[in-house]
């Protein structure tokens, strides 16, 4: 007996999204359409209304559903320090922190050359243009810490290398909350070289 | 700064379906508005149609989104026999092994009197009603090893208690390619005690 069609349309498009399997995707579309009815109509009306509205910011190239952009068109930022990410999820992780107030860059991915993700197709000529243009004085490169991301920071580094713009990455070490038993090496190699004083110790200490 | 609207609601979409937590939904929603338009276009299409066409089985209560269902009205099968499961995708899973050659009937869930699941919710009225009209002989409860499963599969054995019906479950034991260091305790123990005879002996043996 074949799957029927619309199982499989269903679960070819969960296929799409991240960390869905060839399996759950098919688990996930049998539970989307063992949904009451009336929650498939109004998730369709939402991606209906998705489609038309969602766009990325021409400036920052954050995922949007509003006319203006709440990071471009907030008089409030700073707009001399740029920090730039790899994914518009990872503003609204950075933005629910409370803990910056600059603006932001989204790049459409890291730099991939296998999966023909270059610099210039993942945005970097556009913000290498605007932070000429606007006279930004710093970038925070902050991609993941995996291969891909930490080569596209260091591309970034390169880039404003000798221009006066400041690039500047997160502090890597442990996580909050980190049990040192399962921390993984790396991590505390990073975690000890970058060891900051805690006392009332000279500074020279630090690295 | 605000989630936009469309990605809230279409990670509230996702939130209801299997293993997708709150996190996943939202990292699904924007890996999903990052898709090319046609991409999104095309699944709304594809929504549209399986919201107007998939319907359950009447008999049987399969998910399908055909007039006819490819297991009721299929005339080569064994209408004796009923197979019953708790979700239509274990049906598709069986029916790719070819192992099976009767009817099936796909119940609601499992029976779970703390969310309202009761044997008339979850269709096994249903099930006992079509199985007295249609003469059916045997009715193999096929529900999952855990502990609604199984206690449904008991229920559904006390259900035809004396009405001559026979009831039967799937052999329990090691699965296929297992590793009897990996194995749970439980599943030795079902193995060793559900042991059959592999040499010349007498049947004797056998439990």
């Amino acid at each position: 007996m074949e799957t029927s069609k619309s199982v499989k349309d269903i679960a070819s498009f969960f296929r799409k999204l991240p960390s869905v399997g060839a399996k759950s995707a098919y688990r996930m579309a049998y539970a989307a359409l063992s949904l009451p009815k009336t929650d498939l109509e109004a998730f369709e009306e939402v991606l209906k209304e998705a489609i038309q509205k969602v766009h990325r910011c021409p400036n920052c190239g954050l995922l949007i559903d509003s006319e203006d952009c709440p990071i471009c068109d907030d008089p409030s930022r700073d707009k001399k320090t740029i920090l730039v990410v790899s994914d518009s999820k990872d503003v609204y992780s950075i933005e629910s922190t409370d803990s910056y107030k600059g603006i932001y860059f989204v790049l459409r991915g890291t730099l991939s050359p296998l999966n023909h993700r270059t610099p210039s197709t993942i945005g970097l000529d556009a913000l290498v243009k605007r932070v000429k243009e606007e006279g930004i004085k710093e970038v925070i490169a902050m991609t993941n810490k995996d291969l891909e991301g930490e080569t596209t920071a260091l591309y970034i580094a390169k880039l404003f290398n000798g221009t006066g713009v400041k690039v500047t990455k997160p502090a890597q070490g442990l996580p909050s909350g980190a049990i040192i038993e399962y921390a993984d090496p790396l991590t505390i190699g990073e975690a000890i070289r970058g060891r900051v004083v805690i006392g009332e110790e000279e500074k020279e200490g630090e690295k």
